[in-house]
């Protein structure tokens, strides 16, 4: 199998559901939620091809030549790459439902783990979807993000507690889904997350809390100084508030407000190892990548994941090769210029 | 009822005046004047749209909880909103008359006041738009604000004295419509206001008065100094002048000349509730809306009024608890990134 | 005879060597010369159109009413507008010769005195061009600017001698045309016009002398110095070099260059008063406008030059009226913004 | 026979490898390689003509007037003109074999001779190609400038030794082919140049070395420490990165960080006079010209390559003269703005 035939077998078994689009741009499926889609206009995701397109990349070929090194420390592992899988579920509602939920954690987490990283998963409005993957990531060895909605502390920490006896690496909480409409008419409580409240589910967790949904400096600081591990700088993939910025645009500010108190991971449009190299040119550690990888699970399974993963990791290896960046930590922002 | 349904009627009954476009932006009726185009190629009205398009909002959910407060202190009483209905008139030359001015005025008074806030109305080359309008405005107990045109101070303070007589909260004078062709057509003086005549008019009245048509910082000024309690800005929905960029887009400049000293109201595309926080963000304290009011009030009479209202409202608290507003006071500039 | 009969007569009459387009933008005619396009792409001309479109105007409508005054002091003389015909000859090469040059001529110094202003007359590669203008400018009691091509300083003196002879107010030298090709493939000699040559030509001439073709602040400065009485910043219609700027878009920098040393024209797809507002704005103390003056010469004869210059003026009067200028020296940089 | 037979013939002989566009934009051919296209959407060349576009070109005629001179002194000779054929290689794989290598080879350098100018000639990823080219090169006195991939030390040398023994001028290295597809393909090891490296190739040849696929002030000042003549600010026509920045865009600050210690030539879309014009002004001493001189190759051998200098003379010559230019020293930043 290759990446091709990945993509041709997912638009057997997806369309309509999701087109499968030559590149994934948020453009077929705008406003299509439940569905792929993102809200309205669908302008908060579009918005993020359209900036990351406008970042031009500086080839530089003067310099001690060797591989590049796309080796990452999270979480006190060192992983093979710097990209990992976004937290995407409802299987049925938001697809077609020729994965179940079940499945689809397992290729997520195991797949991710045969490429080298790892996979975020995703919680939901209803109860099931969260317990139901909790087997899969423990059966992996705890290799995976479990992703809680922004539920009252009691019940967040309920669920963090589920997430580390499993093993979890850590656990993510995507506070913008407090928006997300279909939780909103499900009669859920989601909330944001203050500060202090913050802060509380930081001190009683075991393993490291990652906000996820932060697109401010302001609200960067207000995690470091809650003691989060890291943020994810996201949108919600422009589901959930129309007319956000990209959330890549916002990473320079974001890393001169936090400096190195915060591991900085960025979701949003990333479609290739270029793009993943200019969001962390821009000031990411790493980088989420949702979509595709839910189009290369449906295509080929595990190794759809897999050969997803090597397509990514080669562009992101060239493009080192290409500016003269030996390690990660090479990839600055002026290696970058913002264009038109 | 529904909102779609309200606009379905309004398709009907409406069309070809106005084609009820998806999204009111001036671009099927540019020219269109009698009508409810802007002038010339429309270029002031659909300036409007593409200004807020750019305006990004950015997401802030690390906060402590609660119900957004939309309220506003506006003429020493507080609404349940921060937008109000513009002033529209002659439904039968610049619509097709399926109103008469009389429902019109009925349903605009009406139907704002149920939905928690006020209507301005129109003044016209003609006297009988006016006069018509004031018992309805006194049957709801001066809930609303008359606009009146710049006429001669005499002729302006009889309009203010009716006003009063009525208890209006307030009264406008769309300054901007000496432009109008229909009014210079019918051969009325309608003139500039100047600053020692503004100062007359707001000594002689009893009410708050606001100059609708500011586009300045410098006008915006005269205004503060003539002792007005607040302004318009406005460009008479690119009726008068071709050309004029987008009025909210002169927000931040004229807010930081006039600072407290007045209340900034702004019209000018503004087509859902995030506009709304757009147009506070930028520095207005409340907003206008026209067109789409008009078509709310064709479509369902005062229950489309309110309908409308609602949606706006529901957008407008969604865009605060997804930016971490509690008070529109809290919405300001820093909530808002000018992109391209 | 009404505008629109002119502009209707004139397609029946140009077509298809001018297309009489509903904006004459410089699109359809691109890279047509002979005829009546620019060069090559059009850039250079249809950049004007894009520039002044990018230029917003302001209202202000808080001011003391009054007329507003469009009166010009030129040549010690004072115009009822500031705006004049741009010198376009050779009618039977670049338009299709349905009006001889003579009766171009005295449709173009005729109508324009009529307009209450004046034309400036073309020079051409061959002498009869602007030999029989002469005996036409005399007749009108000089009140034209005749144009000459940048000849060796003696030629060019012989042409301001028959300019002074027949009593024109001024001479214009439209030193651009050296790269005009036509000119080149006659074989004439034109050239570039040094700093020298200048103040021996300007010394020489009884008459006020104007260099056309200024695009620069440093060209500009030369002017001065060589004691020009103005400049046109112009860059030939586009039809000389690629890719050149707006000239209107050079008229900050060349007037904060030499502040009143200079009177400063302007040319460039000026297409209404609205254009003729922007480019006194920019710092322009009065305009030319070519193509669509000849339009209405071909239209209506003098009576369309009359009424296309009431059109202009109309305009320009509204744009005073809605900005509060109540003289062109109110018509300053502050009452524009440029935007995108 | 004329230009426009050359391209008439050019076309009947390339389509479809090369569409032969009326302008040579890399839209038609982007993403094909083999083939001439750029890689993956082609924005890394149709970049290069978007920016050129938008740099603005001043008119200035008032000087004192005088023949251009276009004359440029470059490996201690004087060139006629400052416009060099740039190396393109592999007449079968990317174009379709109409032209072998050899004849392709004696055109070129040929052509160029005849040009008043010289030809950079290529190096491929078999050895071919570069030995073919010598004894064209010695026949025609050594006046052309080998290219040499970026190779392991010791064969770079080898290769310019070669290059020294048939007289070349100098020898230019394209590091940015590192990251071509076909050269990895083919599994020959190409690699960056280290400063190191490069100091002691430099020390090493006995003629000019100028690295190829500078792209920053960065690198720009490390091949100027290594002690090279000269660079070529290039992206390899946009076929080895994607979203790379216009090479032309970056010479203000390349020029900036190295001043007159190095010779500055770049490529990459330049398709007439005025561009070549704007590429001097931005920074450059002179530039390559690849794919339209490949078609004039095509087109008419060694006389298309001479007409087509000619033409792209001509435009520089012209473009000289407008805006007061007399020599290439002349061409300055200020000559120039950069647009929308």
């Amino acid at each position: 199998m290759n990446i091709q035939e990945v993509w041709d077998k997912a638009r057997e078994v997806m369309v309509p559901g999701c087109r499968v689009c030559p590149e994934c741009n948020g453009k077929a499926c705008r406003g299509e939620i439940p569905g792929v889609g993102a809200i309205g206009s669908g302008s908060s995701f579009t918005v993020c091809r359209d900036y990351l397109r406008r970042v031009r990349v500086l080839m530089d070929l003067v310099y001690e030549p060797g591989e590049p090194d796309t080796t990452l420390e999270l979480f006190s592992r060192r992983w093979d790459i710097p990209f990992f899988m976004a937290p995407i579920g409802c299987m049925g509602t938001n697809y077609n439902g020729y994965l179940t939920d079940e499945e689809y954690a397992e290729i997520s987490v195991g797949g991710m783990i045969e490429s080298g990283g790892f996979a975020f998963t995703p919680d939901a409005f209803y109860d099931e979807l969260f317990e139901l993957q909790l087997p899969v990531i423990r059966a992996h060895g705890g290799v995976a993000v479990p992703t809680v909605k922004p539920w009252a502390v009691p019940k967040l920490m309920d669920r963090i507690r589920k997430a580390e006896e499993v093993g979890a690496l850590a656990v993510a909480c995507d506070i913008d889904s407090c928006g997300n409409l279909l939780v909103k008419k499900a009669g859920k409580a989601v909330y944001p997350l203050s500060p202090a409240a913050m802060a509380e589910v930081v001190q009683g967790a075991r393993i490291p809390f990652l906000p996820k949904g932060i697109m401010t400096a302001e609200a960067a600081v207000r995690c470091a100084d809650a003691g989060c591990y890291g943020i994810v700088v996201s949108n919600h993939g422009g589901r959930v508030l129309e007319d956000s910025p990209a959330p890549c645009s916002m990473l320079p500010e974001i890393r001169a407000a936090v400096g190195d108190r915060l591991k900085i991971l960025v979701d949003g449009g990333i479609r290739s190892g270029l793009d993943v190299f200019k969001c962390l040119a821009l000031g990411a550690d790493a980088v989420l990548i949702g979509r595709p990888y839910t189009i290369a699970a449906h295509g080929g399974g595990k190794e759809g994941v897999v050969l997803y993963t090597q397509k990514i990791l080669g562009e992101l290896r060239s493009a080192m090769v290409m500016t003269g960046c030996r390690t990660l930590a090479d990839i600055t922002l002026d290696k970058i210029r913002i264009g038109d």
